[in-house]
């Protein structure tokens, strides 16, 4: 196909929708609205539904004349070929599981929009001059088991397979799964060693909802995503002691909730003197009974800046500010009104995971805005930036981009989604953001295609 | 006996200590030090360790000579006959359960020692004008079944039985046994009906630790107990919204956990405002993911104070400033630094339980005051108090006797407890501390005797 033929390429919107919502039907969660498709989702990585979007994933991609193969981690891989075959493929996906009290467009609108540009190739007997692939990345959320993207980073090479096969499910609460043997109980353990030297990439495109509010406020349809925040993950160990609430005067407690309480809001205060952001998902306490002050709380805290040198920044004055306040340090005036306590709190930093801000590559990037400004058409510039269609803008959250791109180029295509909202079963992108990025996606693999052509 | 004879009864503290360390073995917690006694107890109310100790209890008060009884809430009665059997016991007692990261004094110290009392009546061939009784309360700790000393608040008929029979447990969290049926699979649903009009008691005495730091810090042997606080118990629901913690500014989050924290500390201040305690001793998040803010915190408040009043100005001024923190409105400048968000939580309030204060039976007091300077000698008096030996006080806990004092005259005697910690693995009292207890418990009831006999 000419330049012109490709960029009339279109998605389907409505069938695009379908395989959104017929997917959700494994592991639909919370209802928020009476609409049928206004429920969240749950499909916890490697579950039993996950297992049915998996299926699902396979017979689809099959019946489109793809080759699908599945490596260690139960990534799932499938491959359209192309004329010139003994170059890798040009990767367009995402991922289909989904947090706890998630919804339906996160990972699940990259896989499905990958598996709608398949489509359109097909209809339009498109011949790519390489092979196009879509790809589902296995536990992406980290929500299961608790570590983000792992398995596009034993992909990367950046995490042992060994490490990421080891980990235990931490939902529900009282399972005792690993990664491994929930791979093998839904026969999604595959032969294929997972790495970037056994599943080549040649690029890698992944559409996201933006899971922020910036894109609507703004009234923009396609942010072309740069690069992505540096962030941090620890688990901070409060310890005091356990003590009687009715007998036991405030002086004489060391109330390890009351300093927890404490060190949240300072998390906050210096976060935001940074720019930065700082946030706690998970707490833990012991003993936990309506009468005794609990001498044990264990945290997480999220830590993150679009600088590397910011989340270290904000890292050091949390661990400073940390100390003191379980040393009985009010500094920052926080509970200034109560008495002090003559008994203290110690604090301990556990290191769970570091991502170093990503910087996203040059050609991909240029394929994306190219393939929005086609799409969107002659906006307004505004200022310095690319058309009022769309916005250069860098990715708060993590993706399995940030693993791809340090195995080959990479970029991403974001849609505005309704109030920023995300992980939460509300999480909404209409029909119209869902197909432009969509569009989006397929114009910037064909692109890139063109441009490996040209080489 | 004259009354010098009942002045001479002392316990045996070998025989006492050995009580507590043996049935201790039932349950036995986490160790905190290297002696073999140094470990705490997870004896939870209706276990099967609690069954053991159950046994332990009846099988040697019935070897003592008692007639033993167990109502429908599991309450064993154990009663030594008096010269006159027509009128109701005293009774001695307290509860054998305990918090699930307890202690071995907590409640069965109160037990053991009135065991012990029955021993020395035999062994002295003591003849009571009425009968003496012993009592094990079940579930006082509230910890597995949530409501403390529920099953004397049936007794006191506070508590409807039926109620108390459905309670479901909530440790281990994912148990669905209720009071009733570990009451029947542990053989202790009983057939005398829960009440004090088929279970009448003359008096109650306990004796327990004091849970607190106050007796130990003034050097004082035994705390004369002359009521019980105040206390309300509230569980309190801030919802706000799920969102993702590297995509959602501060200005766009409704954290449910960050104004949980502010409300922490807000009840904090207030408390100390008015000489009362708050306490958080249970918290729940969801989702509950490092990534993730959470949406929704459940959390427990428990205020106490001696006066009534003041438990009620606490909770209204502590209602008032949730409601305030949840819509934004930090009016304490717990949180001045950081930027205001755009977005609100709500706040819910329920009343889990009420405790008015208690105040106890002027002849109970009389006859453990009489019995510790008995006891412990002349020592010099300070001000307006009873002598250096004791102390006149105000428990800061509830205890069966609450429920008790509202059916038959009733009080309680405190001895301290190292660094007055208590719920707590490395909660402790020496031996001469015990023994001081149960030798003021034995005088106390059988002066009740005497003054009952004299009437």
């Amino acid at each position: 196909m000419s330049q012109k033929d490709l960029s009339s390429l279109r998605v389907n919107k409505e069938r695009l929708m379908k395989d959104i919502h017929d997917t959700c039907e494994w592991g639909k969660g919370e209802r928020y609205g009476e609409h049928e498709t206004e429920t969240g989702m749950s499909r916890l990585s490697l579950s039993d539904t996950d297992k049915q979007a998996r299926d699902w994933f396979h017979e689809t991609t099959t019946a489109l004349g793809c080759k699908v193969h599945v490596d260690a981690m139960g990534n799932q891989f499938a491959v359209r070929p192309g004329l010139n075959n003994d170059a890798p493929p040009t990767y367009a996906g995402s991922h289909l599981d989904t947090q706890p009290t998630g919804g339906r467009y996160d990972g699940i609108l990259g896989v499905t929009a990958a598996v709608e540009m398949l489509r359109v190739l097909n209809d339009n007997w498109v011949e790519t001059a390489y092979p196009i692939g879509v790809v589902n990345w296995t536990n992406e959320e980290g929500a299961r088991f608790p570590m983000s993207m792992v398995a596009s980073g034993v992909w990367s090479g950046d995490i042992p397979v060994e490490k990421a096969h080891n980990l235990k499910s931490v939902i529900p609460s009282n399972d005792t799964a690993t990664m491994k043997s929930e791979l093998e109980r839904i026969g999604y353990l595959g032969s294929t060693p997972c790495s970037w030297e056994s599943t080549p990439m040649a690029a890698h495109f992944e559409l996201h909802i933006e899971q922020g509010p910036i894109l609507e406020a703004e009234e923009r349809r396609i942010g072309v995503v740069q690069g992505v925040q540096s962030y941090k993950w620890f688990t901070v160990t409060v310890k005091g002691r356990d003590s009687h609430t009715g007998a036991t005067s405030f002086a004489h407690r060391a109330d390890a909730l009351l300093t927890t309480s404490k060190m949240i809001i300072a998390s906050h205060k210096i976060a935001a003197k940074h720019g930065a952001l700082a946030s706690t998902g998970i707490l833990n306490l012991k003993p936990g009974s309506t009468n005794t002050v609990p001498g044990w709380v264990q945290f997480s805290l999220d830590i993150r800046s679009p600088q590397d040198e910011t989340v270290e920044k904000v890292e050091k004055e949390c661990k400073a500010a940390f100390s003191a306040l379980a040393a009985g340090d009010d500094f920052m005036n926080i509970s200034s009104d109560c008495p002090p306590s003559t008994r203290h709190c110690t604090v301990e930093w556990r290191t769970d995971f570091i991502s170093p801000a990503t910087h996203f590559h040059a050609d991909c990037i240029s394929c994306v805005q190219s393939a929005g400004q086609d799409l969107c058409g002659s906006g307004q510039v505004k200022g310095k930036d690319i058309g009022s269609w769309g916005k250069l803008m860098t990715s708060g959250a993590g993706h399995d981009s940030v693993y791809a791109s340090k195995r080959c180029p990479t970029t991403m295509v974001f849609v505005p989604c309704r109030d920023g909202v995300s992980h939460n079963p509300a999480e909404y992108s209409a029909p119209e953001a869902c197909a432009d990025g969509a569009d989006v996606l397929l114009g910037a693999v064909v692109r890139y295609d063109k441009l490996r052509g040209q080489r």
